[in-house]
Formats: C-alpha cells, sequence, structure tokens
C-alpha cells in the first residue's frame, strides 16, 4: 500500500471552499468542502481547531462517523470540542460518502450508498469511481490537512459504528501510522452481521476473500503492531447482539494477544448520548498518545 | 398573578407520555408529550433526571428555547449535562409553542406562530386559546415537574436570544420564585425590535401597555427584587444590533441599580456553538444559588 505521503495531490487552498466557521471553546470549528480527486466528487469535512493552533504545531484526531451521519453530527452532538480545546488537539471529521452522484440506488437505503461508504475503496464498476473512502480517510484528507491547518504528523483515529469499525480496520491496516485507536460501539466483524455483508457485497462482490482486507477481526490475526484498542460499548444497544458483537474482537485478541480495553457500559444505548458521556475519556486517552503537553 | 401553587392542574401520571428515553451521563435524558390544560394542545418537554436523583430531591434549571427550536435542541447541542450531572440539577426543556393546531398561518413565519410563542399568553382572539406559553412555562410544567420527579422547590431559568427574553421576563415578573436567572444573547427589548414587535403585536394586538408587562427593560423599572442577572452575548452575533441591543438593558439596571453582569465574548455568533462554550459558566452560576451540595 502506498503511504499517505507517497501520494501527493497537490491541492492548492483554491480547491477548498469554507462553508461556515464557528467560534467555539476559544477556538473555531469550520466546515470545508472541496473537490475530492480519489472520489471524484465534492466531499464535506470539518474541523476544530483549538486556539493553541496560532502558536504551536497540534496533533491530529480523526473521527469516523456511523451510518447516515455527514461531518456535522460528531461536532454538534459530542461535545468533544470542549476537551480537545483544553488538551490542544485538532479534531477532523469527514462525510460518510460522497452524496448525490446520480447513481442508480445511492439513496435507496440508509445502510448503502449516500451515508454508507463503510471506508472501503469500491471494486465492483458501478461504486469504483466515486466510492473511495478508505482512501479518502487515509491518505486524501490527512494530506490536505498536513497542507492547509497547521498541524503535527502525530495523528489517531476513532469512530462510532460502521466509523468504529473505519477506525480499528484502518489503524489496524496502517502500522505506525497512528498513535492510538478508539470506537464506540463498532462493528467489529462485518464479514458476520447484515450490514456489513451488504456493504461489503455491494462495494466488493461476491469474493469474500476481499472482505477480510476490511475486516478487523480477521485483520487482527496478521496485525504486524500490536496498538492497543479501547472500546465502549453500551449494554443497551439495540444492534449489540446481531450486528456489532464485541465478543468476536475479544476473542480474537485474547487469541492473538492483542491488548483490548472493552468497556461495557451498563445502560446506554447507540446514540450520541452515550458517545457524549463518554467522549471526554476516549480524548484524554488519545492524548496520551498524541504526546500532548499540558 | 396567581401563584404557580394556586392553580392545580391535578395531572395524573396517566395523562404524560414518555416518548424516549437515554442514559445520560450516568443520568437520563427523557421527552414527554402530554395535553397542555392551559395551551389546549399536546405539548412536548425534555427532561435531564441526574442520577443522584434517586437518593435525594433535587433542585431545577429551566431553559427555554430561541425561535423555531423545540424541547431538544439544548438536549442535543449544549453539551449541558455533563455539569448538571455532576452538580445534581434537573434541567428541564419545553418545546416553544404547541404545534400543528390548525391556525391559519401558524407555520407561515419562523418568528410567529409554530416555534415562536415569545413566551405570553395571547390575548388576540386567534390566539388565545393555544398560544398561552407564559403560563405553561410558569405555572403548568413545573406543577408536573414537581408531582412526578424527585425535585425540591429551588429552581432557576435561563435561554437563549427569545428563550433569554422569556428567562428574564419571567424572573422578573414572578419575584421569589426563582433562585437565580441568565441568559445568552436574550432580546431583552422586545417592544423595540423587529421580532418583538412582530410577536407581541400578533399576540397581544396593538395596545403597547400591555406589551411592555412582557419587555424585560420596562419590568426592571419596577422589578420588587434586585435578583441578579448574568449575560452573555457574542460580539459577532449576527442579530445584535437592531434585535438583542444589551446596551438597553444595561442602561436601565445602571440607571435602576440593578445588579447585572454582561459579558460580551469577543468572536463568538448567536449559535449552540457559542452557548456550548459558555454553558458549564451558568450551571455553575445557577448551582451557587441553587444550595447544591458538592
Amino acid at each position: 500500500m502506498a503511504s499517505a505521503q507517497s501520494l501527493s495531490f497537490n491541492l492548492g487552498k483554491e480547491t477548498m471552499q469554507l462553508k461556515s466557521k464557528y467560534k467555539h471553546f476559544s477556538g473555531t470549528t469550520e466546515y470545508y468542502q472541496h473537490d475530492s480527486q480519489v472520489n471524484h466528487a465534492p466531499m464535506n469535512f470539518a474541523v476544530f481547531l483549538p486556539e493553541q493552533i496560532k502558536r504551536k504545531q497540534l496533533p491530529v484526531l480523526y473521527w469516523l462517523s456511523g451510518l447516515t451521519c455527514t461531518e456535522e453530527n460528531f461536532m454538534i452532538k459530542a461535545g468533544a470540542q470542549r476537551v480537545a480545546a483544553e488538551l490542544g488537539i485538532v479534531i477532523v471529521t469527514m462525510d460518510t460518502s460522497p452524496r448525490n452522484l446520480g447513481i442508480e440506488g445511492e439513496d435507496d437505503s440508509y445502510d448503502f450508498g449516500s451515508g454508507a461508504g463503510f471506508y472501503v475503496n469500491a471494486t465492483e464498476q458501478k461504486w469504483s469511481r466515486h466510492y473511495n473512502m478508505y482512501d479518502y480517510v487515509t491518505k486524501e484528507l490527512p494530506e490536505i490537512i498536513e497542507a492547509h491547518f497547521n498541524v503535527n504528523n502525530n495523528k489517531s483515529i476513532f469512530g462510532h459504528s460502521m466509523g468504529g469499525h473505519g477506525a480499528l480496520m484502518i489503524a489496524l491496516k496502517n502500522p505506525g501510522y497512528y498513535q492510538s485507536v478508539s470506537a464506540f460501539s463498532p462493528i467489529v466483524a462485518p464479514s458476520q452481521c447484515l450490514w456489513g455483508q451488504k456493504a461489503l457485497g455491494g462495494y466488493l462482490g461476491d469474493d469474500k476473500a476481499l472482505w477480510q482486507a476490511y475486516d478487523s477481526c480477521e485483520l487482527l490475526k496478521n496485525a504486524e503492531e500490536r496498538l492497543p484498542i479501547l472500546i465502549d460499548q453500551g449494554t443497551d444497544d439495540e444492534f449489540l447482539q446481531q450486528y456489532l458483537m464485541p465478543e468476536k474482537l475479544q476473542q480474537v485478541c485474547e487469541q492473538y494477544n492483542h491488548p483490548l480495553n472493552l468497556r461495557m457500559q451498563e445502560g446506554y444505548d447507540h446514540s450520541y448520548y452515550f458517545i457524549a458521556t463518554f467522549v471526554a475519556d476516549h480524548i484524554r486517552y488519545h492524548a496520551e498518545y498524541l504526546n500532548v503537553e499540558t
């Protein structure tokens, strides 16, 4: 796999359009649109820039959202900026797919197509030109962030549900690239649940060997790096038994001696009320790996 | 004016319908609908119940939202529950009007009718049966909260924009009823701005003497109680000059020796990004008056 640094998009500032900007905890939450070269479509992302960025380079924490979400949900609902402002961490969120492409069926369901990119590079002809969210998150977007904002090379990644899958999978596939990884209610074994089977089948076709390259439970078996994993999972999550199945990850982690801190949170569900409750824990966890000076 | 206690609605639990409930910062954020007796229509409210309520009676902090908002906006965007959970304060929010009543024109504009009750009791015939948000907030809703949840008699009130107007006006009209009051970007002189003139004219008719009974700058001149006022106002708020005009309140407060802490917050706008930034300050401020044991 090409490293993010080897792939240059040469994006000038003129290709990025600032859509809105809000002062927030002394820093700013900003929304951008740009023409994605890997997705061949406009993409939206958001960034929280702590006030400290005026004086020094800051590390970046990437958030990957779940099904249907845009770059906005986490920024307005999680309450993450309070802690990121305190610790001096840039937060980046992105839309969960390109949208309004005119691909037949792209808006037919909440769990495939628009809002459901699943963080893979599609190989099926219908989707392969525009649905390359893996390259977008791991290569194009970091390059944009590093080109346009005063950040250092330290980066970590976390996410929720489909985005929890994305964060774990991406960290496992890119040893050394992220300082730390965590997830809320992640889909840990997409090959083994209906959401994942629909998405991986749709974007990658029927060859399940291709699916395994995006399945955290499979990737863990050959992980080059023992990057510790932090997961929070609500016990009252309606998707727990059929879709999320963290016990499958736990089993592989035990078998392969991979460090996992799986916290089952009593009574919490799948919502942003749950994420908001524990997001500060996650940001402080990542701060330890991001060499934040406090 | 009748005190809240003198007006009994005899609401049984059967009249309140729990619409949804989320575990949140060890407590719960809950959404209810009930048949309002003062508005003769279904009304929605939300309540955050800290975990401590299982063991002791807690004080209540009422939040009044701005134009177009429902009971949900503050609950999902402000990040208030984190601090309320820590301090043991119940938070109550309510919709900004009844909705879907079939009144001609009720949905024609964002600043009148649905989502824009302005916290007054309408006297104009068209609106007077259903638009009695003043009685709803000061009488019916507190009675419901006190009947159904383990709260004590200490209550405070705050709000944003139209809801900042509501909070200040209601506190001024009810001396001794609220322990403290604060506001974000409040409409302090509705008689003197277009939003207020449209709403007060529409709900109360052309007699400006009636308007003054809901105008904080007027009410302050005869305030029986010198309850201190805390206000946060962003300097980059697009509505500052024409609609909010905090300098008018400041002038009256100086003239009548009413304690006011008006904090002009450099660079902040009218949004929930602003509210989220300073909401913890406000909740800690109210906690001092609500006799919270920490």
